[in-house]
């Protein structure tokens, strides 16, 4: 039916997409990067329905991004922590932040991103841990990794045809 | 009906995430960064319904994020251009590219990101532009920008409330 689907399944930010769920998943992602970690916390700052916000939190649970922690016993009261795998998901929150603050703010920014130490404004950018270069559309290529399936060399190799810029490549 | 909504609105990531729309939207913004700018290269890509592609198209090009080029007059035919808005969110995708990469691949990866001139891998971190060092959660704080409402300032004292690490911040 999705011939191509592979590409879904096999590409990275796909599958990235795919296990956080939905947009409510990512709010409340950044509500637990801001400190929040309890159902009604979440639910006061998301206005959001009871019962997605039970699913979102189950299955951001599930993907391995939380860790839901019993705070109390009588009544049965959980909490839901980042574990490394959420946490790790903070330069997508960052990114999503910046662009929105760069774009979608033209009269001016409602909130800012600061160092913690001097509460100077940061300005986010992706770079090469190797190098600090700046990662841009113009200097990266995506090759096929060790766990590249035929369709996948195949749908590089074709990337690479059309774009002539990368034509030079081996592949 | 959602009290908290302000935040949805005036928070920049929540902002970016709404006007990118779903997840689809992502991925075609994710083939467009590899070169792909017709409808039947999008449609091939990702085994998207027709009608759903038309509308996501025609979303990001209201967002301002694609233009939309005749490249044929007979018959009339468009290809969708990434505008200036549009490759600025060339970080997100890398950034959930690398959370994928990292998370999800627990058996190698199928595709790798890389340095267009000498297909080194790239090792995607996100630092401050003014000083390099890496931005993490630890040492990043949300703090109001000139245009926050009183609820935002609101809202954001009472995280600091929460947040002990940062409670010695001014406001």
């Amino acid at each position: 039916m999705q011939p191509k689907s592979f590409f879904r399944t096999e590409c990275p930010a796909a599958r990235a997409l795919e296990t956080v769920g939905e947009w409510w998943s990512i709010l409340i992602l950044r509500d637990a990067f801001q400190g929040m970690s309890r159902f009604d916390e979440f639910q006061q700052s998301l206005g959001i329905a009871p019962n997605i916000l039970s699913r979102r939190l189950a299955h951001l649970t599930e993907a391995g991004m939380f860790v839901r922690h019993r705070y109390s016993a009588r009544p049965p009261r959980y909490e839901y922590l980042l574990t490394p795998k959420g946490r790790d998901f903070f330069p997508v929150l960052v990114a999503l932040f910046a662009w929105g603050n760069k774009h979608l703010a033209p009269n001016g920014e409602s909130i800012v991103l600061a160092n913690r130490k001097d509460v100077r404004p940061l300005e986010p950018v992706m770079v090469d841990a190797a190098d600090m270069h700046l990662i841009t559309s113009a200097n990266a290529v995506l090759v096929p990794g060790p766990r590249a399936s035929r369709e996948m060399r195949k749908r590089l190799a074709s990337l690479k045809a059309m774009n002539p810029d990368i034509s030079t490549l081996g592949s």
